[in-house]
Formats: structure tokens, C-alpha cells, sequence
């Protein structure tokens, strides 16, 4: 028991600032949902082998089986189901632009072993215009590649399931959050969780492909049993080089997702460049044969691309016959690897904004770590423009495409133009001169002339199925996109430029000291006289001996009540009554508080002191007129002038 | 040219103070769009008489031709066409009681000069539940009143001009936002306003039936050429009682807005009661005659009721034959009357509001005249109500009539329920004696008897209407209300028990002095130093000695900066450094804050002073992560935390 001599001391400060870092944080809804925070200190870091990695960073582009050859046959069938023979040789083309694209790439990898997305190439070697444009175009390319993604996924569950067709849109969306918390929660072992179903989709897929190869062979592949009608009735227009051009900006969306590999060579095994090149040309390996193969089986077996069923169903459905299991698993695998598609969206897009944000050209607060030390900001942020799309595009695969590949392609192109100038830059170095920072300084290279040639074509390629892309599909909805992207590469500017000013205004750089505030002169605004007028007249009055009470009169038999009250509980503090004739508060009040700041003297500050009422329930705030948070909103953007909310709790007071 | 040796005095306080009071509002958006704000002193009265009294009062309940015989016919289509010869005999049921409740009600305004409306009169005799329950069955009248003359309005155009048909929910809408402008502004010269269009569309009415009539004596009416198709086509219901009241019920609809002229006695010239009482008799006689005239010509034309065309226009179009003239000129004079009639509803409904308000069982600001001595809450809260209803209901005039009638008839039951009373108290109260208060208390009366059976015939009328009303049509939608009545009665008695808390704990009765503030224990939190926070610390070094700067240090290495940059720019203040590993800034903030709390001494005020960013555009907010506005937010509520903001606008730095 304590001696009643004791002097009383409370619990030492530094106790206090220990206890309070070491407490964690409280159960509430949020570490329900998202999970309990996590301290810094436990960030993660892990790197994965070539299998692994060929599943992590693979999703992305193998998942295109699912969508990019039903997107040829859409244009194709505008001309009628015997153009639809096209499909096949465009297919060709457009894996010789893979081969192209990959070879590019691995140049990319090796010469930026930290990492080389489109965007750090474009920076290092571009200039920040360039690099600018490039991120605008990849984060568009994430939020498109989420959206469509997503609606490709729900379309195969759609395929088996026809009785949800119409409610796909709440099915996807609902997905999308789904994907969000879990990535809100933080992925943890994401190679773990990818290797299995990468694999399981690429089985069913290479199974489907086979079994149909072997029943062509045979002869006894046969068409589609029953199915879904053509979308596109009115009279077939002819096959002009117009529709195949389209044809084939359509059927580039399966190279989306390639460059997945050159963002993130870190995460890979050492020798790094090594894994990660060989990981990528398997990767593209694959991607090619399976996306020939399924645009030559879709049209020996005469699948008609639909909104009600995927044709990836329909080819399930005609190569495996009547095994429903066989079908089914094709049908989730091709599902399961569309949502892991949407998690690489999910990855890159708030790395991506993060960098950006880090370099001051989006808001600071993409770079924050939220609880789980992911960046949650920009998850949300994907997630919410990515849900807006699906809901306005109707979850419609068709209609989201066309705003889709521009970006890749113009992101591809800026990348590979980047890599010319490195190799260009390279070429002009002393032979075995070397930089200190090997990340970003081109260092020299015997082989200069061939790579630069690479990744020149690499690049005049990618640049010419851009400007297809953009001429073809500009009508079907390419125009946003074209209008998007320099809105957002001068937002983006904007921003930077704002947060370099804000550098510069608040540098204590060549900066004194502020003046000394010597005086202040504090009014207090009533609109009634009672406790929290009181409390707050009081709080004034410690601050000052320069305090003015400040009554709007809307009502002169009001005013007078009031005068005549504050005579009694004024405590000697002058009192101002202005006449509002036309029941205004806020405009005569800070006229008047206007012309006070005219007349401040030096060192003299204008303190306003606002009664702040909290009522005890959040409901109760419906019940006032909120005289104070306008008043405070207004003042907050008058120079120099200091608001005090002194707050009168109706529990604290009574 | 002052001389240069003058000391120099500013303009003169009282000055200033009658300049602002003098000073004009100036022009903005507001002020364009509902005219500019007029001073107290401006508030209008003038009286009318007659004449003009029947068109501001009457064009509720005149309007209700437009819609009450329809809504008859659209119950007994169930049972085919042949069940529409019941809807003349239920009309004229209806009248019967019409008369009914004009003779209650002229008992009323005789009683109540000074205006008697169903919440007075409920309020004076029956006490406060009865008159909440008035009021709230008032409000939602009018909402209703709004919601169905607007959608009614919108119906009479699309029937003549049928390509507006999918636009009507738009039409309606934009309708209503017109209506609520123009009371914003404040509809001045009301009067003269009403009249031409009332006596318009009486005269069109008058002319449509007389011409029917004359038609049908000489045996040419005919039917009507051309009938909208016959929306409830499935197999005919027999004729039920049930079926018959539900008809009834519908057709009660035409009594809606009797009641207006008891509200609205103060409005005649003198003998107020006198004018009031005669205009209803001429109201009333107006209605019941053209009810019962156009649902007999209904029945002899073959009208069928239709959404896409209204009886109205097919009984025009019937009986003017060709004359495109005259039936465009009735649907002009009945949309532009139901315009007036939700008119009526923007004038009764704020009103309401104000004194149910003013008695504190709405919040109080719904007393506040705007800046056109307008109830703008009031206004503005209707609009937005029945916008609401008009949206959810598709404008359907069908689909709103069951949730109205019900709180009408409620209205009139409690009315005539208390002037019953009234007349019993008169009648306990000795022969001649007078109390000072004229208008709420009764006074003898000697025919007290007759009066007091009148009123209580009317009640019991009313009642049983009530009682039919929210049975037959309690699965059409009656629930609603039946629902919402006593929660927003409930909801009344909830807020009234806040203002009078509010009133006690605020009271300065038996209150001495607040206790002095005598010492400042200052916070300033810092997320970085730089010349904002600076500014801030200068502030509050001249508050008190007693200052503390928080920072809460989610990474070592910038804490250990700041610590660094402290020691030069910290100006001998202690700055305590709270480590934070799950990088959150708000809780171990506030956890500290609530320590220094418990540790205060007495007659000590913790103060916490918040550097508070101000950006030059607004859009830069989108760039800042409003850490203290989550600040502030979390601090108003820690019970006597007093919060300073010290601003740092950018342009007032540099």
C-alpha cells in the first residue's frame, strides 16, 4: 500500500512513449477483413526457380488463350462464318510478332538484371516525357488487363453455367473485390499459390489442344454440337484489308503479358538473367503453339464466338464429347488462371503507382504501406477503376478490348525504343569502360550493333501495330483511350509540378526563423448565449486580453435578448452585434473578420475561437444546422487567420 | 493630402459594423438562379378573397378529377371491362362523403380563424402523440401530393404527345426541380398566379363534361375511338366486396386537398371565417359535380385506364371529337392545375415543417427562412422526397396512390377527432365565459351538441375509410406507410428529447462560472519539419511554455533525421519520438493523447495544434492524405482536447 506521504507521480514520459509503441494494434472489422497489421520488420522476401516462375509470371500472358482467338472471331464473323478461315494464318502473324517481342525482351533482361519494366527503360533512356507516357500506358494496360481478365473469367463460368448469364456483372465485380481484400490481406507464398493452377490450366489446355490435333487427324473431330447463334445477323460485310487489320489488333491481346517476366527478374533465383530468359522463352513457347492450335481447332470445328459461351467452351465441349469432367475441368482451370491474370494486374498496377508516386508524379500516398505492408492505396485504387469499367462495359470481353492492347503495344514500343538508345549509347562507350551504377548506365558491349538492330525492329514493329491498333479500332472505343492518355500523362505532370513547388515553399533552405507571434487578438462568434458559449469565451480569455464576442443579429428582439444577457455573463468582454438583414451568418461574419486582418500590426496574429458542439450521437449532427464546420471551412482559406475549436461535449458539460 | 505627421487610425469600429450589416449580398450562382436575397423587413402579406381563394386553395383538390376516376377504373379492370359500370354508384359514395367532410371541416375554420390544419387541431385537444401522429400523416400527404400530381401532369402530356412515354421519369423529375426553383425564389403575387389557370381548367372541365353530356342526351356520344390496349389482360377476378372497397379506397383520392382551405383561413379578407367557410361550399360543390360527371361519362364512353394514355385525354379526345384545339386545351388546363397542385404541396409542406420544427420535433433549421424568406429546408427536403418516390415508382400514378390516401384520411380522422373534443370541453365550460387565448382554447358555444355530433360523424366516416384504406390496400404498397408512420413518429419524440437535453445540459440556470483555464499543455504532432510546422511551433510557444512536438516515427532512419534536424530548427522545444511498426500515425497518437489527458491538473487545458496544409487549388487535396483531417476528426471527440489549426497556406509562405 502506498504511504499517503508519497509525493504523486505519475508514470514516467518515457514509459508512456515505450508503452504506446510497443501496444498492438486492437481487433476491429478491418483487421477482420483484411487482417491484423503487420509490423514492418516482417516484410518478406523470397525468390522462386524457373517452374515457379514460369506460373507467376506466365497467368498473365498464357490466360490470353481464353479471350484472344473468340476476339478474331468477333470481327471475323461481321463478314460472315467463312471468313472466319482467316483466323488461322492471322494467327501465324501474330505469333511471329511474339517471337519478335520475346527476343526484344530478353535483351531487356539481361542489360537490366534489377528489373526493366517498360517504364524504368523509358526513364533511363528516354527522358521523363517518354517515361511518363509509358506509365500512363501500363497503368491502363493493369486497370484493362483486371477488367477484362475478370470478365473473361466469368464469361467461361457463364459458358457452363448459362442460368447466371445475367448476372455477370455482379458476378465479376464481386470477384474483383474478392481478389482486392486478398490483395489488401497481402498474398503471402504467391508462387506456391500460382504454380498449381498455371499448371493445372496448361495441362487441361494442352490436353484439349492434343486430344482435338489426334481426332482431326483421325477425322473424328466433327463441329459444334448446338451452338449459340450468331450475334452479328445483318447482311456480312466483305472481307476488306480494314476487317483483317481489325482481325488482327484483336489477336494481338495475346502478346499482353509478355513483358511480365523483364519487370521481375529480382524475384527469380541467381543467376538471375539467366533464369528469367529462359523462363520467358518457354513461357512465349507455349503461348505460341497453344494459341495457333486453338485458332486452327476453333475453325475445324466452326466455333461461333458469343457473349452467352466462350468458344474455349465450345472446343472443351466438341473435343472432350460427352465427358463432363474433362469439360468442366477445362472450363475452371481456364477460370482459375483468368483470376490469377487479374492478381498480376493486382501486383503490378500498385507497384507501378508506387514508383510513380515515389517520384512525385502521382500522389505520395501510392507509396504508403498499409497494415499488411502492401500498397493499399493503389489496390483500391485498381479495383475501383477496373469495377467502374466492368459495370459501364457491362462485363462485356468485346467491348472492353478495344481499349485494351493500345497500351501494351505503346508501352512494348517505348520499351524496345528505350532499349535501342541503350545499345546506341552503349555502342559509343570506350571498349570495357564501366559505370559505377550498373543498373541504369549502359556499359559496353562487343555485340552493340546486333542488339541495337533487335530491339530497333523489335521496336518499329511493336510501333506499327500500335498505329494499327489505333486507326482500326478507334471507332470501336480506342478513341478513349487516345483521348485518356494524354489527360493523364498531363495530370501527371501537374502533379509533379505541384509537389516540386510544395518542396520548395516549405525548404528550410536559406530560411531564418518565422516571426515571433507577440500578440494575439481572438474573437469568439456566438450564435447563443449558454455553457458552451462560456467555455469556450473562457478558453479565449486565457489567451488573450484582446477578446471580442462576435453576435450576427438576424432578429432585432434576438439581439437585444442577447445583449442584455451578455451583460451578466459576458465577464467583461466586448461584444460586437451585427445586423444581418438578410438572415446570412457566414457573409457578414467574415466580411467582418476580413477587415480585422486588414488592420493586424506586426507579430499580431488573428485567433478565431469556434464553440464546436459534439453532440453524443452521430445522429444527433443531423439535427444542427453545421454553422461551424462552414465556418471553419471558410476560414481555413483566409491568410494568417488561426482557428481554435473548443469543443462543449453535452456529457462533459452537464 | 493627410499630413504625414497624422497618426494614423483605421476606419472606425462602429464603422465597420454598420458598414458589413449595410453591405448588399453579391451576385453568384444562387443568387442567379433563385433571384437575389431580400432583407426581413420585405416579408409580404396580403390577403384574398373569394374568388382568387378558390383557385389557390382549389387546385389540390380540383386537380384530383384527373386521377381519382382513373385510378377507380384501373381496380375494376381486374375484373374486365363490364365490373367499370360499378365505378358511378362508388362515386357516388364518395361525394356523399365529400359532404361529409366539408360540413366537419367548415366547423373548423369557424372554430380556428387564425387557421386550424390537422396538426393545430390535433395539438390543441388531443395532445402531443395524436399531433406528431397528424403531423406525420401531413408530411407524407404532401410528399404524396407532390410525387402524384407531378407524375399525373406528366401522364395528361405523354397521352397527347405519346413519343414522350419513355421519358416521362426524366419530364417529371426536371418538373419538379422547376417547381422547387420557382419556390425558392419565392412565388410572389401567388394569387393572381393561381387564378387564370384554376378558372382554366374549370372552364375546360366544365366545357368537356357539359359537351358530353348535351352529346349523350342526344345519343351521340359514342365510344371512344382508338382505346389504349387493356393492361390487365389475365383471366377476369369475379366482383368482390373486397375488389369494390379497394375501388372506394382509389377513388377517396378525389377528397384529397379538402382540407387545405381550414389551413389557410388567415389568407381571406374579413370575415375570414366567413369567406373561407363559403369558398369551401363552392369547392366542394365544384368537385363532387365534376367527379361524379366525368366517371359517368367515363363509363358511357368506354374509357379504359392506361398508363400510356389517361382517361382524361381519352374522354377529351371523345367528346371534342376532331377539335384538336379543345382537347389540347384540357390537357394543358389539367397538367398546368396538377402543376399547381404540387405547388400547393411546396407551400403546405414546409410550413409544416417550420412549426413542427419550432416546437422541436424537427430539426430546428427547417425554421430558417433562406435568403428569399423562403423555408428552403423545407423546400429542398420535399423535392428530394418526392423525387425519390417518383424515381422508385417510375412515375407511375397507380403504383403511388395506395401509399397516399392512408396518411390523408389519418389527417382528417384526428382533426375531426379533436374538434369532437373541442366541442365537449365547450360544452363542460359555464354559457359566456371567454378565455384570453381565443384561438387554441374553446369557448361556450350554445349549439355545442350539434357541432360536437357533426364532428364526431366526420370522425368516424373518416375512420372507417382509414380502416378500409389500409386493409384493402395494405399489399399494394399501404405497408409502407403503415410502417413509416410511427417511425417517423417515434423518430419526432427522438429528436424532441435531444433539443430538450440539449436545452437543459446548455441552460445557464443555477449555472455560476465556468472554471478558469489558468494553464496550456500544448501538443504539436509533426510529420516533418519544414516551414509549416514551424509556423506552427511559433503559435504555440506564444500559447504556453508548456510545449511538446509528437512525432511519430514509422521508419528509424527519418526518425533519426528528424531528431537531427530538430536540435537546429526545434527552438528548445522537447520533441518526443513515438516509434510506430505498423506504421500507423492516428492510434499511437491518440494513445498519447489520452495519457496526457488523465494526467491534467486542474484549471489545466490540454491543446493540440494541428499544422494544417491549405493548398493553393483544391484539386492538390487529392494529393495530400488528410492526415489531419482524420486528426481533427478523431480529436473532437476526446472529451476537453481543445484543437488549434494553424494554416500553412503556400502562397502565404513563399
Amino acid at each position: 500500500m502506498a504511504d499517503s506521504d508519497t509525493i504523486h507521480t505519475p508514470e514516467s514520459e518515457s514509459n508512456v512513449i515505450e508503452r504506446v509503441a510497443k501496444r498492438k494494434p486492437p481487433r476491429s472489422w478491418r483487421s477482420w477483413l483484411i487482417g491484423r497489421p503487420m509490423p514492418t520488420a516482417d516484410a518478406p522476401h523470397q525468390t522462386i526457380g524457373k517452374a515457379v516462375g514460369l506460373a507467376v509470371f506466365g497467368a498473365d500472358a498464357l490466360s490470353s488463350i481464353a479471350y484472344a482467338p473468340q476476339e478474331m472471331l468477333v470481327i471475323l464473323a461481321a463478314a460472315g462464318t467463312q471468313a472466319f478461315r482467316y483466323a488461322f494464318p492471322i494467327s501465324l502473324i501474330i505469333t511471329g510478332l511474339l517471337v519478335i517481342v520475346t527476343i526484344s525482351y530478353q535483351q531487356t533482361i539481361h542489360a537490366y538484371p534489377n528489373g526493366g519494366g517498360a517504364y524504368t527503360v523509358a526513364r533511363d533512356n528516354l527522358g521523363a516525357l517518354p517515361a511518363q507516357v509509358a506509365g500512363a500506358a501500363l497503368l491502363t494496360d493493369y486497370i484493362l488487363l483486371a477488367a477484362v481478365a475478370i470478365s473473361s473469367g466469368v464469361a467461361q463460368i457463364v459458358s457452363a453455367y448459362s442460368f447466371l448469364f445475367p448476372y455477370r456483372v455482379l458476378l465479376s465485380i464481386g470477384l474483383l473485390v474478392l481478389i482486392m481484400v486478398a490483395n489488401l490481406r497481402g498474398v503471402k507464398e504467391s508462387g506456391r499459390l500460382f504454380a498449381l493452377p498455371t499448371y493445372l490450366f496448361l495441362g487441361m489446355t494442352v490436353l484439349a489442344v492434343g486430344a482435338g490435333f489426334l481426332r482431326y487427324l483421325m477425322g473424328t473431330l466433327g463441329a459444334v454440337a448446338d451452338p449459340p447463334p450468331i450475334e452479328f445477323t445483318h447482311a456480312a460485310q466483305p472481307v476488306t484489308l480494314f476487317l483483317l487489320l481489325r482481325t488482327f489488333s484483336n489477336g494481338t491481346t495475346a502478346l499482353t503479358g509478355v513483358e511480365c517476366i523483364s519487370n521481375g527478374v529480382t524475384a527469380f533465383k541467381e543467376p538471375r538473367p539467366h533464369n528469367a530468359s529462359q523462363t520467358m522463352t518457354w513461357m512465349s513457347a507455349i503461348l505460341g503453339v497453344l494459341f495457333v492450335g486453338v485458332t486452327f481447332l476453333l475453325g475445324q470445328i466452326g466455333a461461333v464466338p458469343s457473349e452467352a459461351e466462350t468458344v474455349i467452351s465450345q472446343l472443351a465441349r466438341t473435343v472432350f464429347g460427352g465427358r463432363a469432367l474433362l469439360y468442366l475441368g477445362t472450363i475452371a482451370a481456364t477460370t482459375i488462371i483468368l483470376v490469377l491474370a487479374t492478381n498480376t494486374a493486382f501486383a503490378g498496377f500498385p507497384s507501378l503507382t508506387a514508383i510513380i508516386g515515389s517520384e512525385g508524379f502521382l500522389p505520395r500516398y501510392f507509396t504508403y504501406r498499409g497494415s499488411r505492408l502492401v500498397y493499399s492505396y493503389g489496390i483500391v485504387a485498381l479495383a475501383l477503376i477496373a469495377g467502374f469499367l466492368i459495370f459501364v462495359f457491362n462485363a462485356s470481353v468485346t467491348a472492353l478490348i478495344p481499349l485494351w492492347a493500345i497500351g501494351v503495344f505503346l508501352s512494348f514500343t517505348l520499351s524496345q525504343a528505350g532499349m535501342t538508345l541503350h545499345w546506341w549509347k552503349a555502342g559509343r562507350l570506350p571498349s570495357g569502360q564501366t559505370t559505377p551504377d550498373a543498373d541504369s548506365s549502359p556499359q559496353f558491349d562487343r555485340h552493340w550493333k546486333w542488339k541495337l538492330a533487335i530491339n530497333g525492329f523489335g521496336a518499329i514493329c511493336t510501333a506499327v501495330v500500335t498505329l494499327v491498333f489505333a486507326v482500326t479500332k478507334f471507332a470501336d472505343g480506342a478513341w478513349i483511350i487516345i483521348i485518356l492518355m494524354p489527360t493523364l500523362v498531363i495530370s501527371f505532370f501537374a502533379i509533379h509540378r505541384h509537389y516540386v513547388n510544395l518542396s520548395k515553399t516549405l525548404s528550410l533552405k536559406d530560411f531564418g526563423m518565422p516571426g515571433r507571434t507577440r500578440r494575439h487578438q481572438v474573437i469568439v462568434p456566438i450564435s447563443n448565449i449558454h455553457r458552451g458559449t462560456l467555455v469556450a469565451l473562457d478558453y479565449a480569455r486565457s489567451l488573450s486580453f484582446d477578446v471580442t464576442a462576435v453576435y450576427i443579429s438576424m432578429d432585432p428582439v434576438e439581439g437585444k435578448k442577447v445583449r442584455n444577457l451578455w451583460e451578466w455573463w459576458g465577464d467583461g468582454v466586448r461584444l460586437v452585434v451585427i445586423d444581418s438583414p438578410y438572415r446570412a451568418f457566414l457573409e457578414p461574419f467574415l466580411e467582418y473578420v476580413d477587415t480585422l486582418c486588414t488592420r493586424l500590426r506586426p507579430g499580431e496574429r488573428l485567433t478565431i475561437v469556434v464553440p464546436q458542439f459534439i453532440p453524443e450521437r452521430w445522429w444527433h449532427n443531423l439535427l444542427h444546422s453545421q454553422t461551424a464546420f462552414w465556418l471553419r471551412f471558410a476560414l481555413l482559406n483566409k491568410r494568417g487567420v488561426v482557428i481554435i475549436e473548443v469543443p462543449y461535449q453535452l456529457e462533459a458539460l452537464s
